[in-house]
């Protein structure tokens, strides 16, 4: 508890200088859908139970229900990633990063450290400090390569002990090779031996909503990631796609245990039975298996 | 015998309504030099033997044949292929779907669904329903990936359970992950969530002449895919592609094996030895591995 | 009257040979909505006078109307034209031309020479002697830059003599300084030194729906190109676009006058006036001028 | 006066519902650095006594005293553009936009039509209407394409009669026949028929920093365009920029005007003559130009 | 001719230090198929009479010539090119420059001007003040554009001066503004305001063989340049390809005279007539016209 | 002994024919910061002894130490490569190969094979017979794919058997599956089954400069390669690279021990401790770990 509070005062603190940031009633205003609880700055809090249930889905089963609902057209981000252990789901609630060109007029005001004594800490390591378990960093860094590395293999060390999830940025990594053993899956668009570089980038903004490929990420979304690509689910959906993804599920895996015979055709089968009969033993599977 | 001819019938029925489709006396003319079999509608058979001998080839012992042949210049495509489970060799038979972006003019009335009472079937999912052991389905989606996803897992499936072989899309698949596991080598563009959409895209041929990157594919050409990417053989090249192999099988061998010994320079022994001891030496080699 | 069915005949001549060519038959059925008269072989005969009307269009007019259609979303293709003479608008009806990479054991048997005596004379050049006044040759040459160039100054200058509209190739030009003078619109692909080259392509199909970028094109559309890309317009939809496009005309002129005078802001005038008095000052306006 | 303040007025109105928008506060902060007055939100306000000396420079000009400014190294941006009107320079006041893609949480409680009665104005109308002479739109589209048109014909009138300048958009533009004639310089990505969409793109930002090509733009930045591309000068530079260039336009016109002569090599006199007579000569030709 | 022996005494001092130069020994051995004269360096020196006569070829009669040739497969640069003045052929003998990145230890001991007294001039502009009358300037700048720019509006009007010709940079060009009104041809791949840049780009070779796109340049080359791209045309080769134009221009000539009658199908007169009397007719127009 | 003159007479020999080759003053002369031993022909020979420690570098610590040297800003090259087995590290000796489009007026001349007898050897097997253990063949084959495939699995086994090491090629290899099981690394653009082709391609230069992505590489640099990509060193850093790594080593070891106590953010430990108790504690862990 006193943990909590003191990482709040921090984040008072390190980042009021940033050029955006959403207050907490701005926060509350955008995510005014969310249905679960909040962090102490206003960022949505699905339950780590639902995240549990979200580990168990694929990109089809977000993909079903997202498609529908108007003015949600671009939650995914598909084009262009590269992506370390793809084998490991992505799983986690956003938290946002936002770089722009640097050029000095902003900069310096909004950098933190200025006009501060004691040490001076990079703004996105700031933010790192700040990440909790189950957090999932999200970095615009607008597809810079060269001086665009958010991390080399101590930051991504510290990510990956605070968070136990991965990383999405929208830019590029360091150290690849002392990075892959830490087994955290990373979405990113390249690889550089140079740090991050403030001379030609700047922070301008913190748990905002950025743009990642063609989707529009708040905080507080969940981060969605496999072979496929990535989603960002706002958290009013997450508990409708759990809910229809266990018919799925069981649809599937009916559907192949049914192809595996070898004596059907495809569309005897799929995408739902024609025969009665089929029909029928699709009904009585699938109520047995419903919610077990 | 009976299973053969029914699904001829099928065929004359699902798919009559195409745009586009050979007929046997067109499949006929234009596949004239095929020196084997044929199935109910004209498409070449190469034997299963041949397609056996096919799996031990490289591809660059294709090329060394069909680069001779005035007439066929462009039978591989090898850029910019994604390839799932790459260390396992694509070889079987092509039969082709042609897609193109749809418009309500041609689609309606080229729909096997029109006019037919029953459940609706997609017209891919009737070529699918239509493929046999050692088919492989190759599919012209003009690389379309958002809305060009020919299969997810279930389709992909069927698919593996009719042909035993693999897939080739120049477009998109589905659900990579519920698809890695069933093991078939597949080339594809791209990966997107969504299924594939009739309204953007038709189905407008089957087994016609498709273009697949830089290459004409006919229904019956050899498909053959490995890392180096995918040739499409005409029938009438196999034997002596197959024939040929054999000696460059064994002069390989016999130029590592020399290599290896660390006694010579790479050119004493390739492409072929100078020193007359080393020429009979090889001479002996080959003639006695030939045929074994 | 003479040379209309001496055109028919050669048609039927030259052009048998062809993989993929629409009967008559099938040509009526897949135009079924064309509203108008029709060519000896079934393509739609937009008359003249829509034409002309066709001439005053803007290419959002176009939009304005095909975006609503169900299923003809993509009739545009506007990405990636090299335009010769852009200041021109391309109008004229559709004869569609498509190629795929060159095989023997297709193209001898396709090749309309083949088992002819007298001179042989290349497909393409055979399509362009069968063009008539208002005809936009439409080609796909699968965006082929060497060995992919339609025309030269020669063919060029045939191909304006008989339609005296202009071209458009998924593909390249030869000669674009000798072209130049000509004056005819040109959309295509690039430009390259050499010929087209029978060996590494060849022809598939004559007046048969041909892809050109997104679009599927049938012989019988509207071409409609100008600065801002290519529209294809099934003939059912020609006078709808025309109709409105008088009322759009009419009020854009409105509005520009009234911004001219520097008196209103934008959104007091457009996209349609909220002031009464404003209102009915446009609607009078619209009624003096619909029609003249 | 009463003007100015009906103005303020009315951003305060329209705009107060933007995600992100700089108060009077933040513009003061971020930028200040500049040396000149301000209008009444705290935009920089460059004199035009001084627009008129930039629009005599070359971008060369610019380059050579911004590229030595420590923490302004991306002020350019000059990749892919296409340009309209290349040949008029581009010259004014920025002041920005930003859109991102439409989520509906952030896009309905954002929309400044919200809550309000009376006619929907769309936010891009809103901004267009606030726009005053001497300013340019700076409008980060995120490089959308389809629907991502910021103007067409009546609104690109709107703007040039509202600004006598020109207009960016990192986006499309529609309409390009109508918008050709109106002869203001646009420097954008792509033309598209479509307008532009808000269910797929929603204004994020309104005068705030915003992201063009490698560049950060703010408003009041001074925007300067020529067929080498663009350059986003920050008010505390154009002075000595405008100064060094009258020494480089007399620099030039020597130097030329010597090696037209065809009596020197050009490294007798550039960079500069080692001749001390010639760099006499040079020194007085300067003098006696400089200030005239 | 006391000129002609400075400029060579000049040159001997000024590039023996440059990394790669061909001795005139070596030159004579790669061009010794050169049927003309030679500057004192051993460039090939094609006459002013013949290059009077490639002014007026097209890039398609080059082709026709060089593509016989075994061995000379690519002599054509064609893609990517930005042209400055299209209107105006390229033609010229070349010279060529040729650029590495930067390293130190290559660069210190190479650069002509360590170890000499006197002012520093950088290697580029020695290489322009060495420039001929009907020479053309071909750098290869690896597609550099930051950093690689060749020529300002100042070094532009020296190369003008010298040759009255123009530029091929695989590079870039800065200050296009003032570069445009001198109105000289020149081939480039990009704009930027930045000057050369010698701390990442250096000289490593005068006159010696060099990439531009797919093609090898030598100096002495014929450079050929229109809106259909650049040749590189070998002096052996430049008679034959002048004398057979002259062929093709009466044909062409004869050709579209005849189509403009609008009396013949292409095929009756392209590529050459099939009725003995046009062939006739055709003939004799040839020989009245030959050596006009 | 007699073996390395031997090499030495055969280089001379096979050699001299070349365009381009450094003599062994202009090695020397080009190379004079080379700290170590030479080879018979000038090429620095860097001990095997700093290579093992090389071995153990990651590419952020090449690049710590390189990025500083004023004038070596482009000696990594990381952008497009194709990586077969990523996992191991590619350590060696630079000796380099360059490539350009073929023209037969330069060719022949240079070809080594051109007026000698016996047997005709490709002028790049010549060059992989003189490698010896510890080299890194380095090609220039400015990216060229089909009939760019420096080796197949034969010439890449012996390329493995003389070196140890692996191979860079910007070009293409062929026979992709054959040379996977070798298990060297190799660094490529892309995969073609066709040979090298020297009617498109010729043998310009060897142990020269060559340029690789925007690196240019000399005889005698340290390659060294990784999942990060390519670091070609001058031998003159070698030994500061070298000795400033173990300090990075020890200091990485330690951030990443205390980051997993979970105790500490970040920016307590990292980039170096604020605390003066963790200060000293981390400068006696560095003091009893350096030179262990």
């Amino acid at each position: 508890m006193i943990f909590r509070i003191c990482v709040l005062l921090l984040f008072a603190l390190s980042m009021r200088a940033q050029i955006f940031t959403l207050t907490r009633e701005q926060m509350l205003k955008y995510t005014a859908a969310n249905p679960y609880g909040r962090f102490a700055d206003g960022r949505p809090q699905v339950p780590d139970s639902m995240l549990e249930k979200v580990k168990g889905l694929s990109i089809e089963e977000v993909w079903s229900v997202l498609h529908e609902q108007p003015g949600y057209k671009d939650q995914y981000a598909g084009e262009g990633w590269r992506i370390m252990h793809p084998d490991k789901k992505l799983v986690g609630r956003a938290v946002t990063l936002q770089f722009m060109p640097a050029r000095a007029d902003l900069q310096q005001p909004s950098d933190p450290n200025t006009g501060k004594s004691g040490p001076h800490i990079s703004p996105h390591q700031l933010f790192i400090d700040d990440l909790q378990n189950g957090d999932v960093p999200v970095v615009d860094l607008y597809g810079k390569i060269e001086g665009g590395t958010i991390v080399g293999d101590n930051l991504a060390t510290a990510i990956f002990n605070a968070t136990k999830t991965g990383l999405v940025v929208d830019g590029a990594i360091r150290d690849a090779e002392g990075i892959f053993p830490i087994g955290m899956p990373i979405y990113f668009r390249g690889v550089h031996p140079s740090p991050i570089d403030y001379s030609t980038a700047m922070v301008t903004g913190v748990n905002i909503p950025v743009k990642i490929g063609d989707a529009t990420v708040m905080p507080g979304d969940i981060v969605f990631g496999d072979r496929g690509g990535l989603y960002f689910i706002p958290p009013q959906f997450v508990k409708e796609i759990v809910d229809r993804a266990e018919t799925t599920h069981i649809h599937d895996e009916w559907t192949k245990m049914k192809l595996d015979t070898g004596k059907y055709k495809s569309s005897d089968i799929y995408p739902s039975p024609h025969d009665p009969a089929l029909k029928k033993e699709y009904e009585l599977y699938l109520k047995e298996h419903l919610g077990k």
